[in-house]
């Protein structure tokens, strides 16, 4: 029987995955799960997009321009041009979600061995597509004491020598729902210049920024228009994530012809998607106003609570649709699995990521969860219960364990 | 300016691409531009999948399962098994187009530098994916004077050495048309087994097989079930190439839980496409019938009509949609660029794909093209007319450049 590949080997398995049969087990035992462990928003996508789909009438479903259709794109330009991203149609190439754009960003931009900078906890995927273009991730530690924030420039440095290539941010950010300022992206813009490096920024949380912030995209960073590339994809912005579309957006054309190679050789981005995509464009500013406002509902419920339980610390994150919590536990894993796996608080249960998994140095995060807050008001108000009683009752379980193994 | 990654600047273009130019002049000048050099079928897509998409009625267009529905992995079995591929849902991943399937398949099986054999000509885009993981393609050339037959074992055997990993074959082939027999599928077998090769076998142009001729799965050889791994489409089946919904399938058990962490990484196929991928299994068998009909009349139009030009060969291919020929000009790319730029007949010109562009061999295919028959009958006829008269007129241009040269 044939071996596979190192890289096969080595690629990591989610790090929620694991707990997926706790889940179920719990689920099979009719226990309600409360599901805060994933990013898929229970909000509506805007009828514009959904109606456009219904209303498909042609004959063939065809292949798009490797690009994306024109007139999609030519929406798209318009859309980040009212977001004061100036670019054009040219400059976009619809991907298979954001995903694909990661993707083919560090195929374009980064060889085998080549070191990116990444803030962590970071988005735990960019260590698979990292894998992947055989690029090596080297983390800039943030931390849940400073709110996430961007560590100072000196950390940085610390960080570069001949092999670093790039630096790579999510902004707002997933885990952290942290977002930048204008001074953090001044010093990274600082950083990116004096060491001529790629900067892919994944910005597909753009319209969830809080409490009057306002998102600033690595593209209307001045002098970076060689050096800035942005992921970005519908799957949040329109609650659409399984349009699978998304987009690789930089002025740097070389980047861009060489993007477009990766493209042409996978032929299109889903055309159906796209339709919904296109069609989305037009979603009025009500919609985002709703969800907006629903959301910040939402942060400030599940936030709230968390911090109202004893020994749990959550800082209020100021974009997305995500949270990093520490626990009083000495192991978020065990705790997540134990909830789901032995707890139960009037028939239901929570369902979190334990954020070891978004960190690339070892031994961080290990009392921290990711908790995503895409669910209704009343579903997060009763996780946090759960929470509060499940967390009185965690050290008891230790205590009767241990005095069990020491009996 | 940050420099792009080796891997992109390496990256081939499309063996089409650079003929686009030159249509786009063509058509402005108010030539009819036929297209014979792409697979993008004009047959309608069933309506049942069409259907299926109009009565789309969910509320928020969610991300699926990695590895796609479980009801649509179900479905897919079960039209496996009813072609004699003994197949579970859990030996399914469905992926964006057969793409990705073939990129995971190269990603899952095989490290860089390690070598896969794959007959030439063969479809240009092989060599993106390789490139993409790595991999070196190491050509086995097939000749038009054999129809592009399977060579001798030992032209394998002559390629074989501890760097070699896997082969990889089309079958029925795009761009020859060639459709294996059982008889070279166990020359395959045997080498694949005594070598202890992944085969990976693309096999998106399953159900068109002409003259009675039957297409076997590498699925179904004996003993490969470590070894045979599949890629598929619904791409060409069913006329939908922009659903981008294809499957990667094995009964291999660690080459799916490693390509489910690929899956994973890219979070979910897309959602609409495999909507109308699971309402398509219910096409009806008379629809296939009639597009394999309507297919074979096309093919005979064009392998008939270019036979009859002088100077002009291109064996009767037994299945896909595409068939090669051999034209009497020295190179087939600067004809083709010529027949689009300085050439129409009774306001007609024709798109063809220089064939040099699906041989990793240098040299080989300059004489050849590939052309697609994917048009109706009349445009076929016409694109023939066109062609025998270009191929009169194209000697007499040649000829009059030189005394232009040496005046």
């Amino acid at each position: 029987m044939p071996f596979i590949s190192n890289k096969g080997f080595a690629m990591p398995e989610s790090p929620i995955r694991k707990l997926v049969p706790y889940a179920e087990s719990a689920l099979s035992a009719g226990t309600e799960v409360i599901h805060l462990n994933i990013g898929q928003p229970d909000i509506e996508t805007p009828e514009v997009a959904l109606n456009a789909i219904q209303n498909f009438n042609q004959k063939v479903i065809e292949y798009s321009h490797s690009a994306g259709f024109d007139s999609y794109r030519k929406g798209l330009a318009k859309y980040y041009r009212t977001h004061n991203i100036d670019v054009d149609h040219n400059d976009i190439i619809v991907t298979n979600g954001g995903s694909e754009a990661i993707l083919f960003g560090m195929m374009t931009c980064f060889n085998p061995e080549d070191e990116v900078i990444v803030p962590e906890p970071f988005y735990a995927n960019y260590n698979a597509f990292a894998l992947e273009a055989g690029v090596i991730l080297r983390p800039v530690t943030t931390y849940l004491k400073d709110s996430y924030a961007l560590p100072p420039i000196e950390d940085f440095r610390e960080l570069i020598n001949d092999r670093t290539r790039g630096i790579m941010i999510c902004n707002p950010g997933n885990p952290t729902g942290y977002l930048y300022n204008a001074e953090e992206l001044d010093t990274l813009r600082k950083i990116v210049l004096a060491n001529d490096l790629f900067l892919i920024a994944d910005e597909v949380y753009r319209e969830f920024c809080y409490d009057d912030k306002e998102h600033i995209s690595v593209l209307s960073l001045e002098g970076l228009e060689n050096h800035a590339i942005v992921v970005d994809s519908v799957s949040k912005r329109y609650s659409m994530c399984g349009a699978r579309v998304g987009a690789l957006i930089s002025k740097n054309t070389e980047v861009m012809a060489t993007a477009l190679k990766f493209a042409q050789a996978r032929l299109s981005p889903p055309t159906l998607g796209q339709v919904a995509g296109e069609a989305a464009l037009n979603t009025s500013q009500q919609y985002f106003d709703d969800v907006k406002e629903e959301y910040l509902k939402r942060r400030d419920i599940l936030v709230d609570g968390l911090n109202s339980i004893d020994g749990v610390t959550c800082p209020k994150p100021g974009g997305a649709f995500y949270a990093m919590a520490e626990l009083p536990v000495d192991s978020a894993e065990n705790f997540c699995q134990w909830i789901l796996d032995s707890y139960s608080y009037k028939g239901s249960t929570v369902m979190m990521a334990p954020a070891a998994g978004f960190y690339a140095s070892p031994d961080l995060g290990v009392r921290e969860v990711r908790l995503a807050y895409v669910l209704e008001t009343e579903k997060l108000e009763k996780a946090i219960e759960v929470l509060r009683h499940a967390l009185e009752e965690y050290p008891k379980t230790l205590e009767a364990q241990k005095s069990f193994f020491t009996a």
